[in-house]
């Protein structure tokens, strides 16, 4: 397809087609004269990836291009591909963080982890080294709750991994790493809000409350 | 106690303490002459609190004292002070974003939710729109797999605030939602990195696998 076709298949505007192919976020198509290329599929996935990294994801040029970068070139294994998806959105660790808390919890936990992976660790350790500074009592149970929790998820995340094409399970596992977070978050809040309604009959935000609190029905299945 | 003993009793640098007072993020001592001031252990409470959403909270110097000022008026049910604590953390809905679809899970899970709560339900419409725009495919039983999981989390949250004071409560509402989330996503990563090696073997990163796969022990409790 020619590149107006190719914004119309993505559902991208035609100026940032462009923009993306001058910071090589998005490769060049193969050309058919001086001023004319050819793209396919391949480009419309690549297109909707770097516009959910750029947007949703809120990664910066830059370090989306380093993604894409990556993905191009290292994608043998999933679990290659889910290093680099979760490399571009873990910040760099502080300087000086240990990992001897998080080793221990994942340790105890009995969970497989990269042993090499410094800012996923370190993340781990900041966020229960900032509970305890901020002198709130996380206890022991709470975390391995936390635990079970994100187990859960992470099983079925994984468990849905495409395996059709390589190029499918880039597109999930960055995405999924990427732009689930957003949701899970949104979701405990809106949670919480339900959850404290269920045990204290106050709606959020100090609202009258419409009905008297009632047994919470179970989540239903699709 | 005096404000060097302050700075002692909460870990925090005299300097820092003194450039909290002068934002107003922490209220002044009893003044016991023109040059010296009392403070008690609410000081030590509010100077962690401070700390805690200025550092791994991530909020500025001017929201961290929009929340205060919140909650130092407001805290007569604990639905009160778990909306200025999501507010806080949940960036502004962009323009134009309706609520339809994430009322209708919503509903759909019988949640009981603020109904006037715009930024909390547009997280969760931009997050599930965002997914979609990127072409990912997120069928519903994974959606209410994310939903079961973040409610499951959410009740022991609210199981556990504790009631002894309102300055407890306040001081645990509003840390658990700012501080628990990097330690949630923290969490999804290195679970994920857990099933990706049970299910495909590989290790993130691609290092050489360890040790063959086995079956998953349950993750233990304390």
């Amino acid at each position: 397809m020619r590149i107006s076709e190719l914004a119309d298949a993505s559902g991208v505007p035609l100026a940032t087609v462009k923009y993306y192919l001058r910071e090589k976020l998005l490769p060049e198509g193969e050309r058919t004269s001086a001023t004319q290329a050819r793209y396919g599929d391949a480009h419309v996935r690549r297109l909707r990836l770097v516009r959910a990294l750029l947007g949703p994801g809120g990664l910066s040029v830059a370090r989306a291009r380093g993604v894409l970068a990556a993905l191009d070139v290292e994608h043998e294994s999933v679990g290659e591909v889910l290093g680099v998806a979760q490399h571009a959105v873990t910040p760099a660790a502080p300087e000086g963080v240990d990992h001897t808390r998080a080793r221990a919890l994942v340790e105890r936990w009995g969970w497989t982890v990269d042993p090499d992976d410094g800012p996923v660790l370190a993340a781990l350790e900041v966020a229960v080294d900032g509970l305890e500074a901020a002198g709130f009592d996380l206890p022991a149970e709470r975390l391995d709750g936390y635990a079970r929790a994100m187990l859960d998820v992470a099983q079925a995340e994984i468990d849905g991994v495409p395996l059709e094409s390589v190029d499918a399970a880039v597109q999930y596992v960055v995405l999924g790493t990427v732009l689930v977070e957003p949701l899970l978050l949104a979701l405990r809040r809106l949670a919480q809000q339900d959850a404290s309604w269920r045990r204290f009959g106050d709606l959020v935000g100090g609202a009258p409350a419409p009905t008297p609190p009632s047994p919470r029905p179970p989540v239903q299945d699709a």
